[in-house]
């Protein structure tokens, strides 16, 4: 089966964890929204599911399902590929990872948009200079040990054993998209977290990654979740 | 099996969702954290699983399995209890679901405390004025008319059939919430989006409930989410 994976063309988003599970796993897929008029075509296709919409992408249509929220997606994959252990505290535990990463990635975007994600940000720049101190000073810390204490429980990968699960890849993203976001900041929590950098560094260099790093499948950073804007960032 | 709950005392908080869940399922449960002492012994049980540590509360433990992030302990509780269909388009269903009414518990929170959950509301009302503002009128819309058409496409309840599941509870207390925190507001949008508003009085009225209802188990409102400020209140 070729999978349809829906989201927003132009930025990696919340696409992206999923893009990393199925180029990881080597899954067949199509990204429609990136084809010929495809954010139109998806506009029509969310209205083509009246059981099961998608309140927003991305989402991924597996045969006869449709599944949204990036979470469950992962979690429709984890199970039927094998990307996560099959045991249920495994699975659940893995979802749980993936689930704080779901809300370190709202706070990540909230900290330039902390009024409303339909307003421009310099609308909201008062605003989100408050939000990003907290963020950077008490949010990144907090979220940024919890991985790393994980890590120097579990060993090379966040549930264990010798080969990654679909959480490991997406802290990969959230470490990537914070680096470019807030690169200042960074530069001190690295320091102070070294096995969430090194665990970064560990999928960066998966093979199975590496035809997908080099390729315009991986998009680069813009105006999605993760930003950088100067005055945002600091040590 | 007597489950253990963990969570803030005082408030109903996250912590509902898995309350709801439990009640009606009539399964045995301990509220940890209400009892003498309680949040002292959180803080402590927390400590002392470093191989799955919560982030934080909710969590629930569940004899050897320690289980965090709300939807994540509804997704255990609904496969091992039955509290949502039990194919894997259902059960993804529900999760999706539930992932999505969380969405819109943070964005509840956040429009009171659009800057810093650690600060007061006080240091951040000029903030919350707007975000308010965008969430009365853009979010609150938007997601009530998603659930509402779910409940047009499926009947009764958000997974079809006879029986609710625990989305069903969950969209009941995100409802009843609003209802609190947006009374004005809610009372444009009942008459708009009938159907959420039959939903929370079918589970409202469900007799599995109403000894919980009744009971100091079901915590009132307060310093939570769901928290009513007049200023913040609008038709």
């Amino acid at each position: 089966m070729v999978y349809d994976l829906w989201y927003w063309t132009g930025i990696p988003g919340r696409g992206e964890f999923v893009r990393l599970a199925l180029e990881a796993a080597g899954l067949p897929y199509r990204d429609r929204a990136r084809e010929p008029n495809g954010e139109e075509a998806m506009l029509r296709d969310m209205r083509a599911h009246p059981l099961c919409p998608p309140f927003a992408p991305p989402y991924l249509v597996a045969g006869e399902l449709v599944i949204a929220q990036t979470a469950n997606i992962l979690l429709y994959l984890g199970e039927k590929h094998g990307l996560a252990p099959d045991d249920v505290a495994g699975r659940l535990w893995v979802n749980q990872l993936q689930l704080t990463i779901a809300d370190v990635v709202t706070e990540a975007h909230d900290s330039h948009h902390p009024v409303a994600a339909g307003l421009y940000y310099d609308e909201q720049q008062q605003e989100a200079r408050r939000r990003a101190d907290d963020f950077r000073n008490s949010r990144m810390p907090k979220f940024l040990g919890y991985f790393d204490a994980v890590l120097a429980a579990r060993g090379d990968w966040l549930a264990g054993g010798v080969r990654w699960s679909y959480a490991d890849l997406s802290l990969f993203h959230l470490v990537d998209g914070l680096l470019y976001a807030f690169p200042k900041r960074m530069e001190t929590l690295v320091r102070q977290y070294p096995r969430v950098t090194e665990l970064h560094a560990r999928v960066a260099g998966l093979p199975e990654l590496q035809d997908y790093f080099k390729s315009d499948r991986r998009l680069p950073y813009g105006d999605g979740i993760f930003r950088h804007y100067r005055e945002l960032d600091s040590a």
